[in-house]
């Protein structure tokens, strides 16, 4: 049955699911669906996801949306995954979805928050909003904060203290990637001080390698592009 | 193994659950954590969840919190919870997954931005702020449409189309519910135009009888409570 994936590898929960299908084996068709092209807002997409969002995948007759749920299907529908990925014990699993959960609310609002008020409205033709952006920078790094001395404490190098990455990992750590796409100054004002999530990404890269590098060889593209949508909005 | 679940009845994931455990016969010991005491931040409830965020559950050795998780975790783990509320076919259970996910970004968001902006901020010694509020109160009534319009499509009364409610009506009507705290008129205004929804709501009440009306029989004082709060802020 033919595996059709919705994504733009701008954006964050798209790679996640990228990375995820190419770690894992499962065959898919990429079908690109450009946000700054407004593919997502097209009669067709809609038929897709009517909440006109990427990502969002088709699966034979079967149609859904939400990253992260996307991520829960592919760990249970396709055979041979890993249970690291997403763990059968319900008691594992649950601390899994425990992760996801706090993620939406608190590291996922700060980081989207802090993106689009100090850059990312201008793809869109908004104007920024510094105020919104520093607001959320604080929820941004304190989630950061949170991430090294809660989810990652424990033996192992993943969230939990696992040995392995969850499906949670991938999540978070594509959603602190898109953070690459910020200057360099605020890359480093924003992640500098969390070294612990520094390995954790570098950590999260090689238990992917080599798909997590290739999926996010958009960002110097994204930074620049950005970064010239700023240059533009800054001329009188 | 004691099943403790710490909540604040004023609290609309706490009501979701006393409300779950209830009808399925589940039993528990009652921790209450009463927010507006600042009980939910003492080092004791610190030590049940370091968010400090109820509800919460201690099941045993193992503590959980976030409430999608919590549902999701007592329809696993307590035998004779029927399929309805947490189905075990993969593609049935995505599509639950996807509502509950939906729900955090979209009505959640709304709903409990509207409410805290419009009145519980003053709960805490903060000042109301209209324009939030307002902002709030947009996609709250954007996401009750979307409720009707698409999660609510389909041949049976409640979300996917389904016959039985599963976790995420419980879950999403709760959050509704919370408007009950809000004055007359402001219920009205949101509520009123989706005729749907209240169908949805006295449905979800009915499959879940006595119990959605016994744990919902505090809105009356907390609408007291947050009336007062207004009258006396307004004082010069």
């Amino acid at each position: 049955m033919a595996l059709k994936l919705y994504d733009d590898r701008m954006s964050q929960p798209s790679r996640a699911i990228l990375i995820f299908c190419k770690a894992n084996g499962i065959e898919f068709e990429e079908v690109k669906t450009e946000i700054a092209k407004k593919q997502h807002r097209s009669p067709e997409f809609a038929e897709v996801n009517p909440m006109k969002q990427v990502p969002a995948i088709v699966h034979g007759d079967f149609k859904l949306f939400e990253s992260h749920e996307i991520l829960i299907y592919l760990a249970s529908a396709f055979p041979g995954i890993a249970d690291h990925w997403y763990p059968a014990d319900v008691r594992k699993r649950a601390k899994v979805h425990s992760v996801l959960d706090w993620h939406h609310s608190n590291l996922r609002r700060g980081s989207a928050g802090y993106m689009f008020n100090s850059a990312i409205a201008l793809a869109l033709g908004l104007p920024l909003n510094p105020e919104a952006a520093a607001e959320s920078e604080k929820l941004l790094s304190k989630s950061l904060a949170m991430i090294e001395s809660y989810w990652l404490q424990g033996d192992g190098p993943f969230l939990l203290g696992n040995e392995k990455p969850s499906i949670a990992d991938l999540a978070l750590v594509c959603e602190i990637m898109q953070i690459e796409a910020a200057d360099e100054n605020e890359r480093e004002r924003i992640l500098g001080p969390h070294k612990r999530i520094l390995k954790w990404i570098e950590d999260t890269k090689n238990a992917t390698a080599p798909h997590f590098d290739e999926i996010h060889s958009i960002m110097p593209l994204a930074r620049q592009m950005l970064k010239e949508l700023k240059v533009q909005a800054s001329k009188p």
